[in-house]
């Protein structure tokens, strides 16, 4: 999916909701246990709940691998049938991938390549190996890397705010360093919610990048302050809530509980929207 | 695999080297793709040929994702077989992943449990993502975590040598803080051999860990001098190479050229082992 469609896609939807698929198999509601295949099932009904209020799904594939092979045949089967929904998602593998170049075209081919098991829009890529791991993401045509800047977790205070002897911070560097490697066409950046007072620095060093936004919901960020800073006049966020909307009931009726959680964001999102 | 049998298992073979198993299914030789399983197949060969000589095994697991499903089963086949040589030999999933906490212990339980599909010894992760990102790791007992630190590629030069107002290099900022999070028992670092200059340094910040070292070979490190200031009273060392020895020879002949490959190697480190 290219820019311009992902942006239609935003507007006619009024949201930029992404939903995130931890499906974590302990975690799952009783009445898909019994299913062939639960993990599957769950993500089905997540799908067929939340697509009119979601733009993007995001599998992380920690849950699916922590399945062993069974897990990637459930991720398999979750993107076929994301597949058959045609322009009317983006897809995004939570991977936070990153190796030596000739590796990272390896990682490219597993998750972007059309021919590939899962053919993904997207991936998640973490950038301490610099330039050459990174680059081999960006030459699909109409894929993007996703390139971890801010996470929304504690351990980002760790070295992603260090300063170098100009007073750059390294997720600063980052942002600036990796506008050598891709376009606002073809690379975005991981800010997480919890960060949100450094929106207006993000949007200092990447105005026009959209942003894939983790931390809403479960982690505590706000999506009213990630707006505030964050929204550019082409929307430029993708606002992600994994087990505030999958998890948010745990009966029969979660599918259902998933679709409000989800419609209460988009309605909040038009409103941002529409300022 | 705990410490004392690494230790002991290095100089019961007079060598630390490990194998990168980064079976890159276009490069394999004619005589295997007409097998079943050809990565399987060309994979046990390798380690039947070179295990006299090897320590450690590492998969990077982008060369069997890049197969899809199908790659996976190769590597859980190739476990299996790894497995099967009880404390012969030491295994890495080389996966380089690292996410937030709750994320980090799928990864953990998707490589290292030993229920798992694959039951490896030990992980590659990234460090970008700070402490909550590592420590889940760290829990499974006779386990290791392996962090990345000083990479062998070019991209190392991007990040990883940004110094801080105490003029401090990133690597050495990673091998200072992660030692708050494990112990030379339970973590060891990456170190890429093309950085041999900087073995002194990080010998002083980590006198006692195990290293892994790859760049060896194909990207043009030297064994000499890594071993000059990165060797310890307990070796401390693991040095790897892939295609320097899985692809040394395209013939039908290959896996007797990977067992030459990794002899002359083993006998380099024998005598380093000895001084």
């Amino acid at each position: 999916m290219n820019r311009k469609e992902l942006v239609d896609l935003i507007y006619r939807k009024k949201s930029f909701l992404c939903v995130g698929l931890d499906s974590d198999k302990s975690k799952l509601p009783e009445c898909v246990l019994t299913k062939e295949d639960p993990v599957f099932e769950f993500n089905k009904a997540i799908i067929d709940a939340t697509l009119p209020y979601t733009v993007a799904y995001k599998p992380n594939l920690a849950f699916y691998e922590s399945q062993g092979i069974e897990g990637l045949v459930s991720l398999k089967k979750t993107m076929d049938y994301l597949h058959s929904f045609d322009k009317e998602c983006f897809t995004i593998a939570d991977a936070k991938r990153g190796d030596i170049g000739n590796t990272s075209q390896q990682y490219a081919k597993a998750f972007l390549s059309p021919e590939s098991d899962f053919g993904f829009d997207s991936m998640t890529i973490a950038p301490y190996m610099g330039e050459d791991s990174v680059k081999p993401f960006t030459v699909y045509e109409n894929k993007w890397v996703i390139l971890l800047a801010l996470t929304s977790n504690k351990g980002a205070n760790d070295f992603q705010f260090t300063q170098d002897n100009q007073g750059t911070k390294l997720f600063e560097q980052v942002l600036t360093k990796a506008q050598e490697w891709g376009t606002k066409d073809n690379l975005m950046f991981v800010c997480g919610a919890t960060q949100a007072e450094m929106f207006s620095t993000i949007r200092r060093i990447a105005p026009d990048h959209f942003l894939l936004v983790p931390g809403v919901g479960a982690q505590g960020g706000s999506l009213s302050e990630v707006c505030k800073y964050g929204l550019t006049k082409e929307c430029g966020l993708l606002v992600n809530s994994s087990r505030g909307i999958i998890f948010a009931d745990h009966s029969a009726d979660f599918a259902k509980t998933a679709a409000q959680k989800a419609k209460e964001l988009q309605e909040e999102m038009k409103t941002y929207l529409e300022r």
